[in-house]
């Protein structure tokens, strides 16, 4: 369904070409300070930027329909809507006779028949983050109350990879300074000119999101099913574009030997730490004290200028097909901080479960 | 919670110095021929093999509680029981002071404090995972009605990768057949060297596990927030030592330019495919038509007998630990049937929400 | 919290003095047709009539915000607001101090504290019914895609009670005529003479809704704890002023004798019925064929204009209290559609669960 | 489904004629003491009492199979399973084809074809209330840790009602001593007399249980659509044969002014209480601190040794049936300690979902 969560209950609805889009969010404790630019400010994060992005132009101008008042929420749920503005449908009708490489089109068409919406649209829209991201603001409050800290960045945009270990600090302070949210200024460029390239040669290109969390407490997570890891790997999973999560060493982990992948402990001025961090900040799915290392791989954009293969559904022969809709060359910058938003909502939810926030 | 899925729902019960485990299992079709040596044969591939796994030998006879009369499900739930009876306990008291790297010991006695059931307990232990196989024996029954088959095999085993693009047929054929199970017989040899070296050494290793599914009609998935990677990967994670999942080409796709990633659609016979499978089956949340392709990183085993870097929690400084307790140098092989069962598990239930089954 | 239901879920919002209320509607299959016109007439129905009810004024005009396309549901969550016009929070204050009798002034303030929204307010207003229904012409449109009705009338006020066994059809002709919502006119005037009465003499008056369901198939209802009967007494206990729920002979049936109590089946015209409706529609928790017929016991409004006994919370003393707020002396007539709002919402779940709905 | 609760969440299992019954309840807080004994005591309170009941005879003895730890749970999920003992499933057959009026055996078929299980059975069988017994006790010992305590008695039985406003010692200390659990000792004669002569006549009588809770703090109770009188409802009406519930003044109120049925507030010895109690403990959804006071409606059992009038399913005509199966001719008597156990496990959730208990 488009509801998540269990004591801090998201549900999202609207769509690409509709009115607009918004969310529920449920269960947020009374008293939080919530200001509508904080929550501007976040969205703005997630508008593509200049040439780098989709020549679609939304202002994505948030309005709080409820469970704000005078800056603080009242504890009952908070409504944020964003309107549509630059909605233009006409290029997605033929997808229903010759489907997308990469996209959900045919699916769509096989599992909701003729009443499926394509319009760039519904379960399957990059839209649908926009309210993610403005409740991902809400989130952010709430877990600041107790401390706690989001900051993702992008860690891979095709081959080019960042491949220093980031602080948490140098990630606040740079990922926000560049256009493509990388951790540094010299690698900022280098995705750039990867961008650049790709649109040039209309093609598309993916990447990686390495999202840290720091400030949590010990104990996070709830028992069995309801892990940190895996309540976090289902939220990210509905972002769009989503391939990959792994924490900490990840993949790499199943190449070690547990001697090297263990992370022994240590005694620090009389606080107890691990000297590396392969674990990610996850013990038994429950948070250990350590930052929370999540890495998210996104695939290339689907949509592209360039001839792709398809077929003709009425004919059912082969044929070809040019996207000529939209879009962004390159999702990540965009992602990261919906991937954010995606961490905060997760975090606040299992914070409340777990009885970390009164 | 210990509860998983909506219209098929999985508790799990029990822990691993208690009586025994066991499951619940809600929303089981009427009719389902279910037998309990069906069961069992999915049991025996989770035991440890000889010489490569833990001297702990369970021998794990599953008996059913309720729910199936003459050899078929009532509609009713399914209790499935699997008593403990080589239980040693004996050896965790320790951990509560001197936590084991790798463990969840010092991050649960955080969170439960005093209470906290260290004794290879709980949450935490790879036990849990019994149930969940003998849950997953019903759920396989439930997805053969419709013809979907769910196998895995063991892709990656510490350095040793198996690099072949292997089918579903070879998969079922040789992935029984060697105690790693490997898809190759060769590469089985080397895998088994691995954990043999890993053992001499006093050591672990890691590994990853494929699953592949076929025979998946398309438009398995419901909408945003429970799609079928994010149920997959939520149900996934609960398995103790997994650090990350991916789909089709997975984190490998983030390096890719999208002309190169879009799998491109063909008719042949009728039919459409898809030419290269790096969606990995599922495209929008939901799936394809194609195999679903699901690889699980797994940690080495956090449990080896060589002398770790731990801390004194008493005295608050620094110590050494060296764990003696009964534990597998490698859990991948015996892995291998639990990622299936989760996998069966996810999809029986989303089959049966998208009215898939009857 | 502030959803409910299982695959068609409906999340609730707003307060009785922010910008509106409205609500989420997941899970409405695609291609149900939806007016906004046949929702207000709904909203309208709900509205006080002239000298019978309070005089705060709401136009309550529903917008659509999201879900419907074209006049049809998309399979979208349908969003539903209701601005609010006519707000007067001013004489709410001072219940913070001196708690009205019958209110939840006092029980909120123990459990939210300074944040205790007393304004009319969130989770205890009567306003929060204005979505209920708005959702509920939604869930009426499903159910009329396999002929189901549901249609709900004043049977009891105060001292006047309608004693007669009404039918389908003489509710669905009379129920929507006079402005009490009685199935019979010269009971209608004993009514509305009762209600002025109650006004004249600064008091007000409680009554019984009786809510009829014809058409629904046989077996809606699902396992032990989501019976026909649970469900509905869950979402109807939420409707402020409710203190009891019966089906069929309800309390009656307890003193009655067996041989009295059971309805005897008989065919008639090559159909199974029963003589008697005791059951009032339901067995095992599962509707049996016959029509539904629940009743809903409301309270006297507990806003009165006379002097109450209360508590000054500061001196900790015994004082009195005047509520001049707006109010109705009688909110029974304006329940009747809520009512059956919230029967519509419960069924076209429970059909949709049942796969009654395809 | 067969699971209710949210953070006290019981899953029921089993049948009336199969291995047995049992319930996994998940979420109760570690450290609670639980004792066999106890749990059997209430178990004992449910069984039938010598020629009141049913001649079928189950020890019933419960068995801890998980989340129990020398003698206090441990914070996993409790296991309790009752095997059957004394099984007779020969004269359900019939009941295919002639089904017997009052029961759900023509809707189970309807609803489930040939795969129905009528042997007594499943949802439909007041065999399942066992393991809420079971659940219960537990749930008991978790509230007495915040002092709270749940009492009920049989408060009417066919036509003698015990007019009395009975406090919760009274309940107490009389409601154990007696088979019929009257709060009276020569209204327990009356109503025995009344259930031989029921048995001697081949019919049965209904009754009603009156259900009393204090020490309950307030406030307990969550936002809108999980009121207390909601979650009670729900529950309550999954008891087979419940055909009404209603709290405080009920239906009654319906007939009141709000002068008479507003409970006025007065300071006694530095404490806010209410000189009546026709609120019955909840406002708004939340428990005001009053005695918690639920009556529910039970309707006469619907098996009796007289001819009644059903028909013949495959010849499509008139018939007669004598159910001669065991059954009691009253439940009224044994349901009580059943909807202690259900009002026990409704408010030890809520309790835990409001933080009430740590």
């Amino acid at each position: 369904m488009n509801t998540i969560g269990t004591r801090l209950r998201l549900t999202i609805f609207g769509s690409s070409h509709g009115p607009g889009t918004g969310c529920v969010l449920d269960g947020v404790p009374p008293g939080i300070e919530v200001d509508r630019e904080d929550i501007q400010r976040e969205m703005d994060l997630r508008r593509p930027s200049g040439a780098l992005g989709t020549p679609r132009t939304e202002e994505d101008l948030v309005e709080v329909l409820a469970g704000v008042v005078d800056g603080a929420t009242t504890g009952a749920p908070v409504v944020l809507f964003i309107a549509n503005r630059d909605t233009d449908s006409s290029k997605y009708e033929r997808f229903r006779t010759t489907p997308r490489p990469g996209h959900a089109d045919l699916t769509a068409l096989k599992k909701y028949g003729e009443s499926a919406d394509l319009r760039g649209g519904g379960q399957f829209s990059g839209r649908m983050t926009a309210p993610m991201v403005a409740a991902g603001a809400v989130a952010k409050e709430v877990l600041r109350t107790i401390g706690v800290q989001v900051a993702a960045y992008t860690q891979k945009l095709g081959p080019i990879e960042d491949r220093e270990e980031r602080t948490f600090k140098e990630v606040r302070r740079q990922g926000r300074d560049n256009p493509v949210r990388a951790a540094d200024p010299a690698i900022a460029l280098d995705m750039i000119h990867e961008i650049m390239e790709a649109r040039t040669e209309e093609d598309s290109v993916g990447g990686v999101v390495r999202c840290l969390t720091v400030g949590l407490p010990i104990g996070v997570g709830e028992p069995f099913f309801d892990s940190l890891e895996g309540e976090l790997a289902k939220m990210v999973f509905s972002i769009p574009g989503v391939k990959g999560v792994e924490f900490g060493a990840g993949f790499r982990a199943a190449g070690l030997r547990g001697s090297e992948n263990n992370d022994a402990f240590q005694v620090r001025d009389g606080d107890i730490y691990t000297v590396t961090n392969n674990a990610g900040g996850v013990l038994g799915g429950l948070s250990n004290g350590m930052p929370l290392d999540m890495k998210v791989a996104f695939k290339p954009t689907a949509s592209i200028s360039r001839e792709q293969k398809s077929v003709d559904l009425e004919r059912m022969e082969d044929t070809t097909i040019k996207v000529e809709g939209r879009h962004d060359p390159c999702i990540v910058p965009r992602a990261v901080v919906v991937v954010e938003a995606a961490t905060a909502l997760v975090l606040a939810d299992l914070c409340l479960r777990g009885d970390f926030i009164a």
